[in-house]
């Protein structure tokens, strides 16, 4: 099952998720001389991957860095996913799609099979389980999973993911917050589809940047694999991720500028690109794994 | 502004919105010949619009239909939603998206100047304002607009979005269903948008298959344009979706399989596909209107 490979991925190469969001600031001078900017973005991306693959867990794309390029970006997209794949690492499409059951077989079509075939997608959990269910036959005969969102990183992510809310019906009122009853229903949804590590190929997105419910979600739902953003440009802190973890497995933390970009403002920059962001992946990784117990 | 636009389209030519989502199953016999899928969904594409751009208020194409095809599928969305701009038509990108302000600023680039361009977007309100705001300046400059999901159309739509919520220091706890704490939360994103008309360049996505919730709504947030899914395939009706409406305006409801699949099983469907659809097209106007007051 590729989530005992994302396990096995990080208790050898240690949780480090690349986040490979390319942007025209981003990439270093000269590379994009006599190419294309979506050309420029495969180049990067590659030398990036050949630089970090021995030390970190796994990818993640974020599909509107390619997307904001139009049909050619998604080229790069395309072509940067099966360049990861083919080097035998895990690509994460971070695509947060959620929409009806009709729409959502469409979604895993493009996602789980054609053109855009990733191992992992993630998903927005707003509409529910029908939204979700068309993904489900790739997990059980594609060896494919999922990161649903439940508590995200950025700063309105309270608006609603912090409501209290409780059942129509409940009385009296629980109140939990709606990413908790996101939480349950990932736990349900992933129960048929854990793996010999313990962890559901259904895992979950909590961000880095509120300690509280990481803690509270590695702590209540012990199955669900967690895909932590925010760390670096976003403001989270090993320190803070540390709570993602449980016998240092269970959670990969993303990080995108904080790697791709560390070239910037060096002289070598367009020589040593690649190395600096292996350089500090290798930091994070030291940073994370201090914090984790 | 684009409102006014759309508000004057649903005026002269009434509210239907026809989705153009096609799939392999949906095409004529025929129309595949010696065409790629992609080209064949565009060529399928260009004679429905010609043949309703008369009779509807706009057109909604769901990406992951072409995203389903990999990137000569999101060649044809970018030529569909030229073709329809071009024809003096409103085009509206439904890609429910809904991500980190970075993220979210790549998203508005893609589909509001890039080659995706539309005139409206729908969007996902999970990750609250700060995944909006990057789309406003493009709504103050553009003359763009969006519609934030708030009540779905799909069986699922019920187990998040009707979970009664409070903020967490409301005591006593108020009862209101989180779709209800997102309207309000899209009526005051609007709030600086509002057109003409009196319907802002901020409207909503409730599905027409929930009565109850189309008309709190539609009586709640007078200046909340909505676009009404579910009609005809998932189940909603003229009478359903009437709730939509005040004064004849203020909504348009958007049907796909209805219309662009009217002319399955038909002898003459090869020659004859989009006059189904016209037919299809004018029925349902019909049907709606004769259920608004």
């Amino acid at each position: 099952m590729i989530i005992d490979r994302l396990y096995e991925a990080v208790k050898r190469r240690g949780p480090v998720c690349v986040g490979l969001d390319p942007s025209p600031e981003l990439l270093p001078p000269g590379l994009l001389r006599g190419r294309s900017l979506a050309h420029a973005f495969l180049a990067f991306n590659r030398e990036i991957v050949d630089a970090t693959l021995d030390i970190v867990a796994c990818y993640k794309l974020q599909i509107a860095h390619y997307e904001a390029l139009g049909v050619e970006g998604l080229a790069a997209y395309r072509d940067t996913l099966r360049y990861i794949r083919a080097r035998g690492a895990i690509a994460i499409g971070d695509v947060k799609r959620g929409d009806i059951a009709s729409t959502a077989q469409m979604y895993a079509r493009a996602h789980f099979e054609g053109d855009f075939e990733a191992d992992f997608l993630t998903l927005n959990p707003y509409l529910g389980f029908d939204s979700i269910s068309p993904f489900l036959p790739y997990l059980k005969r594609g060896g494919k999973g999922l990161f649903i969102l439940i508590r995200t990183s950025n700063p309105s992510a309270p608006e609603f993911q912090d409501l209290f809310c409780s059942t129509p019906h409940a009385s009296p009122v629980t109140r939990h917050p709606l990413y908790l009853h996101v939480a349950e229903a990932v736990a349900l949804w992933g129960e048929p589809f854990v793996g010999g590590c313990g962890y559901s190929l259904i895992g979950g997105v909590v961000g880095g940047t509120s300690r509280e419910a990481l803690a509270e979600i590695r702590k209540g739902f012990p199955s669900i694999f967690l895909l932590v953003p925010g760390y670096g440009a976003q403001g989270a802190t090993g320190r803070d991720v540390a709570a993602a973890f449980r016998d240092g497995n269970g959670a990969v933390v993303a990080a995108a500028r904080a790697i791709i970009g560390a070239h910037r403002g060096k002289q070598d920059a367009a020589r040593r690109f690649s190395e600096y962001a292996r350089a500090a992946a290798l930091a994070m990784r030291e940073e994370v794994c201090r914090w984790i117990r």
